[in-house]
């Protein structure tokens, strides 16, 4: 895999040190989009530096001389980039690593007859080794699990530098502590991933999609429980969006809908190896509940472009509320009967402060996705909807990060999802090690007070 | 849960304590079962005993106060069903956790449309706390995953006696480290379970089973291939064996097979939602695979009684090869390709040392069980088979304990399946998590030499 190293120089200082594929697509696309600097992550966080040391002429040099010197970037402009998050909230906090964008590797193992076991709207630009360190879900989990469960074997970079050799292929072995699990899911901050092994799921013979209006979320609800019962392991996402959240993306792809409006759509996907069985199983699904009244309309394909068609608008709802506007997007994990109660309570503490609140996620997994839109960052808005919508969260035993994770933003909001017992253990695996703080720092873990 | 504390007075030592459930059939099976008392394990794998304290009148009366008089077993012949591993190699060294058996939770979760996702030979008896450990695998983890798939959350103690609280049931939670991992798989050495949350699979509405008769084991993996493709999805268990595993649980169980004798046997099993789509896949791939001289003879039934009885000549294997025998049982991975590959090189290394070894597990997580069966135990056989046998799985990159896991057996072999970086982690946790080594102590962690 051809890599480049990575580090800020905006500050004079190092933020991280990363190996990537070099000119992904991820980075391409900034060049054009970012033509706003929005706040440093330092400003808007109010992150008082500790003692690092500061990249000097010699640093830039000695990665030159063992890396060759176009992997190395250090102009500003070339850096730029990689160095903004994708809905323009802040510059450094730059979190990417070993280095294959996962788009290329689904279609990489496609042409060996298998699939990745995940899958994300952000597929053409996210790399593997950051949605292992950040334990990435996204659309699929629901079938093929998390990555806790997907991912055989890793390496890691310690940050003494000792390289961590994890990288066994097998599904089964049980000698000794499983370590990879410190490394999924901590964000870098116990170590770098390096390498993975990833279990693939073979490519499903079959695949067809249903896409179906429905009334109230009672009845979103009700036809999960009966999609689960009927399609049961074929079933491999079940997605749901509101109306609020379906225009954003029609708006964004200048797209006509295959059905008319409804307050909520569902998104039904099967992966299975049998076309006629998958299909009058769908079907049947399709009949029985819209003689029951659960589906409004509806349409089902297995058509490949059509549906593509389809899974684009579930796809571009983030792309749509942030389409010459500004989008706090929160990501929570709820209980199934919980799961759409906070977006009508925040649409009423909101108001007209600000032009929408988007419901959608996956019901499989309990994982809500909720965007509030406004014109442009308000500092009014931020105040009302956090801690509000955390405590909400928390008095419904829910999580405040469903799998976006911590980062900058949210440790201070940490103890609503996390036991202080659980926090410390936290504290003393990163005091482990991580004993000087240099690995990503100032994420994940709460300030001691 | 009704909970009874335990712990070996045998050597008027602290062995372990433990919350176990009352008069479990563990208990009652060993009652009987255990006529001749087996070496103590300070004895066979020559422990040093490090300085712990021992139990004394006052701490019998402190656990009797605090739980209550009949919640404390301390007679000697009381104790002794615990104390004894099934294969009845050791005394002392009991592990068995928070305190469900396995087939009860089954049975439970059954009445609630859903079953548990580990199945295992041991079911009627083996605990949950244990299995979480253990990381326990079992007949089914091709279709449900591992138990770091399942585990939504567990409770545990930490060897200050501190409880961690990570007992969320959220599917998706990704706030801070997935702390649960630690204590799966690790065998209480970092912390003692006590609690476990857990995804149940759906109850499946249609279960079939096929029981097939083969030539050699290139067509058993030839059929693996062709059943991942044909049945994919429904597909619930790949399970092999050779003519020694069988005839060992016809003669134990005394009961006739219900096909001629081959020289390997497949059990697939299916999971599905739909029972003529299931039969129809299943009576597809028999009727090809005879076509193509995979099978040569089989049967396919979803009669439950049936089911079982075909199900109990393989769960019944280490039952008929230490049945009035002596049974060394091997556990390893090995990459698909080299799966059967140490059976034939055992015999032939063997000879009539033994009086059989025999070859059986689950092909589709790369599992493979080897039994070595002699008349009573032979230092001679285990100074032939070992180190030599983790040494031919280490050259095929295997495991040297897929499932079973590392115990007080296997530490200096964890080097073989292990790179010495790893070992250093796993050595950091410990003193991190147990720094005066009171948890499950001399067991899965090589001594430094």
């Amino acid at each position: 895999m051809d890599a480049v190293l990575l580090f800020s120089v905006l500050n004079n200082k190092i933020t991280m040190i990363k190996s990537v594929k070099i000119a992904s697509k991820f980075g391409q696309q900034y060049r054009y989009a970012s033509q706003v600097l929005p706040q440093l992550s330092s400003e808007k966080y109010k992150i008082i530096r500790k003692k690092f040391a500061t990249v000097q002429e010699t640093d830039l040099h000695y990665f030159k001389h063992t890396l060759g010197e176009n992997r190395v970037i250090s102009d500003e402009s070339d850096i730029l980039p990689y160095n903004i998050d994708w809905v323009k909230h802040c510059r450094g906090a730059l979190i990417c690593e070993a280095g294959c964008v996962l788009e290329t590797l689904d279609n990489f193992v496609r042409e060996h007859g298998l699939i990745m076991p995940l899958d994300l709207g952000a597929k053409g630009t996210c790399q593997i080794g950051g949605n292992v360190s950040t334990n990435a879900g996204g659309l699929r989990l629901l079938r093929y699990g998390n990555l806790h469960g997907s991912i055989l074997g890793l390496e890691a970079v310690r940050a003494d530098g000792t390289i961590v050799d994890c990288l066994k292929a097998l599904k089964k072995d049980n000698t000794g502590y499983h370590l990879k699990h410190l490394f999924i899911g901590s964000e870098g901050t116990l170590g770098v991933v390096t390498k993975v092994a990833i279990h693939c799921p073979a490519l499903p013979k079959a695949v067809t999609i249903g896409f179906f209006g429905v009334n109230n979320f009672e009845n979103v609800l009700k036809l999960y429980k009966s999609a689960k019962s009927s399609l049961g392991e074929i079933l491999s996402a079940f997605e749901m969006c509101d109306q609020e959240a379906i225009e954003s993306s029609v708006k964004y792809l200048n797209q006509r809908l295959p059905i008319p409006e409804f307050p909520f759509y569902v998104l039904i996907e099967t992966h299975g190896s049998n076309d006629a069985h998958d299909e009058e199983k769908l079907n049947n699904f399709l009949k029985k509940e819209m003689d029951n009244g659960l589906i409004l309309d509806g349409t089902i394909t297995s058509e490949p472009t059509k549906m593509q068609y389809i899974w684009r608008f579930r796809e571009s709802i983030p792309a749509g509320d942030m389409n010459g506007t500004f989008m706090y997007a929160f990501d929570v994990s709820l209980p199934q009967s919980h799961y759409y109660e906070l977006v009508p309570i925040l649409r009423e503490k909101l108001g007209d402060k600000v032009l929408k609140v988007s419901g959608f996620g996956h019901i499989g997994d309990g994982n809500a996705h909720i965007n509030v839109v406004t014109e442009e960052y308000s500092q009014e808005v931020t105040d009302i909807v956090e801690p509000f919508l955390f405590e909400e969260v928390a008095k419904r035993q829910g999580s405040v990060s469903a799998e976006h994770g911590i980062g900058l933003k949210k440790p201070q909001y940490m103890h609503f999802s996390k036991d202080e017992s659980a926090i410390q253990l936290m504290r003393d695996l990163k005091q482990l090690m991580d004993p000087n703080g240099i690995l990503n720092p100032y994420k994940v873990l709460p300030e001691i007070k």
